[in-house]
């Protein structure tokens, strides 16, 4: 994935149609929630072993690849606006999570 | 960004602590809209204006920075559970994004 | 507001359509995200400002009103499958708010 | 429940303190969404024959009956804000519901 590239067209996108001013962190993050519940609406009543397979069902899919997309497009644009650099928390939180389970019985 | 790389590391991590068994797409439907609120709850009562710069107080900005991450991680492990591919998810949303806005006055 | 009433006959259309089988606590709780995530659209990327205001266009108001009910009903629904008596723990809520700040300068 | 009365209060406790200025709708249904996930963070990596009983645990319960009332608080903050009549949007919830599954095979 050319990370840098798909920042770098989706911010000329945003700076075209003058979405700057509404990309605050407050409203990125009120946008992630948003577009994480509209996930989760497919799978709130549903079992865990049906959501197993619920992307096999074209329609559900294109959905849920949608919001994932969208969901992932607000956070990048979170973390540009915050000065976070997204591959360093990524390798801050997995150097975390392997440091917290690498004494556990079963690691 | 090495993606396949943090993902294969990542895969390892929950592999090695039996994870799997959590991560059916409803669990981590839900893991995402937590992750997502966490990260509002530090901007739910400040302004657009305050937010600009709550990342540079340290304490705030670990705490956002961790956030990030987490919601990253419950969002590829979702695309992966569900078989869909992030890179190509992010590439159709772009199209579609540019597309809806191609002839927007401004664009 | 009767409430006991309300939630009598919520509970009986609940019955009427062999619902109690979705009504499990983790969906009611991922379905109180999802309604709330639903109003929180509306106010998303407007300011604080203008939210003052949204409710008085119609189309609005209808719409973040029926959320906000939806919201509701899983909530007493989220307390009544729990066990949880809803004015005991609001009543149990004031008190501790109202301890917390009690010593406030402007209390 | 003597919910005017309970909404007095509350009003009186945001007067006494001046959140009001903060309690703006977009605030408000951004509280709704970070109250909601905190609940929803006891039930998201189990199932949903567990969540079952998890109330019955008594730090688990405090912390849910908890997480009910503020999101209930908020709620109703949200209603009185926007002029939306928590027992109207019940009502007509209630019975837009009724109506949609009256012709339903197992009414």
């Amino acid at each position: 994935m050319d990370l840098p590239k798909i920042l770098k067209q989706y911010n000329e996108l945003c700076e075209d149609n003058d979405w700057q001013v509404f990309h605050t962190p407050k409203n990125l993050a009120s946008a992630m929630c948003v577009s994480s519940a509209k996930i989760l609406e497919h799978y709130q009543w549903i079992t865990e072993e049906e959501s197993l397979s619920l992307a096999r069902l074209p329609n559900s899919r294109d959905k849920i690849e949608a919001g994932i997309a969208e969901t992932f497009f607000h956070l990048l644009a979170l973390a540009n606006r915050s000065g976070i650099d997204l591959e360093q928390a990524v390798l801050k939180k997995a150097l975390k999570d392997a440091e917290d389970h690498q004494g556990a019985p079963d690691a």
